[in-house]
């Protein structure tokens, strides 16, 4: 069904798509390749939001010579008015004669839409082209699409023995200065970096990308706090950073004083003024709600980035809400970076879980890769297929 | 100086002495290629302990053509007369013109001594071609020779946070069956198998290599059990099984009774009648050393196994032990298979060690290799070359 010019330029267009991995959210990565014969005339690929789509770029560059082409494109075109007009529209205004698509868009607006277009306008359709790579670059995106929720990433840098730092808290540097530069890599990817308030208190992290080497044309990713008595400092690092902080707190902060009279005893009586204060920082504060044990809800935290348009959220946290996140079974994935040390039973673990019965209860998730990043490996786990 | 023929034969060379890693402990693995020209006349390699050498097996295939020939060996000839005659003799018998050698014998008694006496013959002798690879078959034997010591290596099936079983000691499964069958091709090339009391107590295992689709020709590791207090069950399996049970005990067993009066407070005052049950049962009891905590000596016990001519030696054993053989820097090697798999906090931790200060604290290894084994990964830590 495909020749081996389909694959390399079909693997082309998943590399072209790649290039913009970092800077499109919360727009999926799509690459396009226009073709007469085994001749690439035009490429584009999708850059920032609200900038023009992979397929008019890629169009445009093949000037002329659209007429009769081949595109190959790794998502499927969208077929609605959004900000851009429909790509569809504008493949079949240039004429062309066929179109190879990557994978179907998850958008419920496209999803086989734009297939549908394109063969009403009597253009040949062919779907599924090298797409467990193509539907590798959107998996958030795609998440987001049908469940309304981002993709959540945990990421651990930890020793062999499954520590992220000693007892007294120290923990730079259990990986070595190349997984460090991964994880810059991997959170420029990202829609939102998500901690928890303990972390902040001992470590004031900052969150964001800052490695010179990733252009993200203005884009960080939002930072995510969860914080339920709002003890978040108004001097955190990454208040004093460009890009955007957002707190979940555990009460609703029009009545701040009354919450202090109920569930959350030992909020300091300023919380009021601490709000103010975080805002006057340049942080935006979410009233959430709590679960039954007082924490902030991670059901309404997803939600909420969902609605912000997240696709995929990185949780670098310690081990009370990465252990509050795995036993809910909410991790899509894991990327431990596991060091070649070993730092005893005293240091603390990566993740808070409850004490099993049986091997049987244990969570197993995938190992999806398995890459070396310097003197470490970099371990990619990802959900079960078969699990709910 | 190396032809790509030289070393496509070296390489050759090194794939037939691997053939023989799981049966010529305490012997070095060799493989021997005889040449002429490019022309390979003559193959050979060390298969059992007691068995002609590669040298003279390779010879023999090569039968009349070994005048004037090449000859491709993956460790240096040894030159003295052991169990067999010096294959430096055969060599120079055999009258052929060059020797290309892939790593010098650490064995004292060669160790340089085989390339002087072929070159003392009129023979050309090139040493160090792949070495890396032709030394990595017999890094214990090379180990023992140099220290009268086994190289030791610590085996762990871990969960990604570090957990070795539950809190009430479950632990089948937590890798899965392709890391266990590779534990079976890790056993059988190893000389002994240690571990400690605790763990035979509580999970009475085997310890033997019983993979059928690997050839042992009647070899068995040794099993080594660390047992202070000799509370070894004479009915434990390995003692049915064929091959040794060497026992490290920590009294001095022809005066049992005087040890119970003595510092071994809590033996039962049968531990005589133990010590025979055992033997009878088909164990050896070692009298070891005990260090300041009273536990045996870790010291004592390597010195043993050396003497054995126990090359390298595997480590299977819980926290306490791996705890401590790391705690001393004994490890020359740790492999972890590690699963997709959390266990949480409560689990049991791989190794016992004392709190650190400061990550500076930490032992380091280096991450000499990572490989997938099923739905597991295989992390290969080594000993810092720096290291004291």
């Amino acid at each position: 069904m495909f020749s081996s010019f389909d694959e390399r330029t079909m693997q082309r267009a998943i590399e072209l798509a790649a290039l913009g991995r970092h800077t499109t959210p919360p727009n999926p990565s799509v690459g396009c390749i226009v073709t007469q014969g085994e001749r690439i005339v035009g490429e584009g690929w999708h850059r920032k939001w609200g900038e023009p789509h992979a397929e008019p770029l890629a169009l445009q560059a093949a000037g002329a010579e659209t007429k009769g082409a081949t595109v190959y494109v790794t998502l499927e075109p969208h077929s609605y008015q959004g900000r851009t007009p429909p790509c569809t529209d504008a493949l079949i205004g240039a004429g062309v004669r066929r179109v190879v698509i990557g994978v179907l868009d998850a958008n419920p607006k496209v999803s086989g839409d734009g297939v549908r277009q394109l063969q009403a306008a009597g253009i040949e359709v062919q779907v599924g082209l090298l797409a467990d790579a193509a539907r590798e670059l959107n998996l958030g995106f795609e998440k987001r699409m049908i469940t309304g929720r981002p993709r959540l990433i945990v990421k651990s840098a930890i020793s062999l023995d499954g520590r992220i730092a000693l007892a007294n808290g120290q923990s730079k540097w259990i990986t070595g200065t190349a997984a460090r530069a991964d994880v810059q890599r991997l959170r420029s990817r990202t829609s939102a970096v998500m901690t928890g308030i303990e972390t902040v208190l001992a470590d004031d992290p900052q969150l964001n990308v800052r490695d010179p080497s990733i252009d993200m044309l203005g884009r960080q990713p939002l930072r995510v706090v969860l914080d339920s008595k709002l003890r978040m400092p108004a001097t955190a690092a990454m208040l004093k950073l460009t890009g955007e902080t957002l707190i979940f707190s555990g009460a609703p902060l029009s009545d701040v004083s009354a919450s202090v009279a109920g569930k959350a005893g030992s909020r300091p009586a300023n919380a009021a003024s601490v709000a103010h204060e975080l805002r006057q920082a340049g942080a935006e504060i979410v009233a959430a709600e709590l679960d039954a044990d007082g924490r902030i809800d991670l059901d309404f935290v997803l939600a909420e980035l969902g609605r912000r348009m997240c696709n995929d959220v990185l949780v670098e946290a310690g081990p009370t809400l990465v252990g509050r996140i795995l036993q809910l079974g909410l991790a899509d994935e894991i990327i431990a970076y596991v060091a070649p040390v070993l730092l005893g039973p005293d240091a603390r673990a990566m993740a808070d879980l409850p004490a099993l019965q049986t091997l049987e209860q244990a969570q197993r998730y995938t190992m999806h890769s398995v890459d070396r990043v310097g003197d470490d490996v970099r371990l990619t786990l990802r959900r079960r297929p078969e699990a709910p």
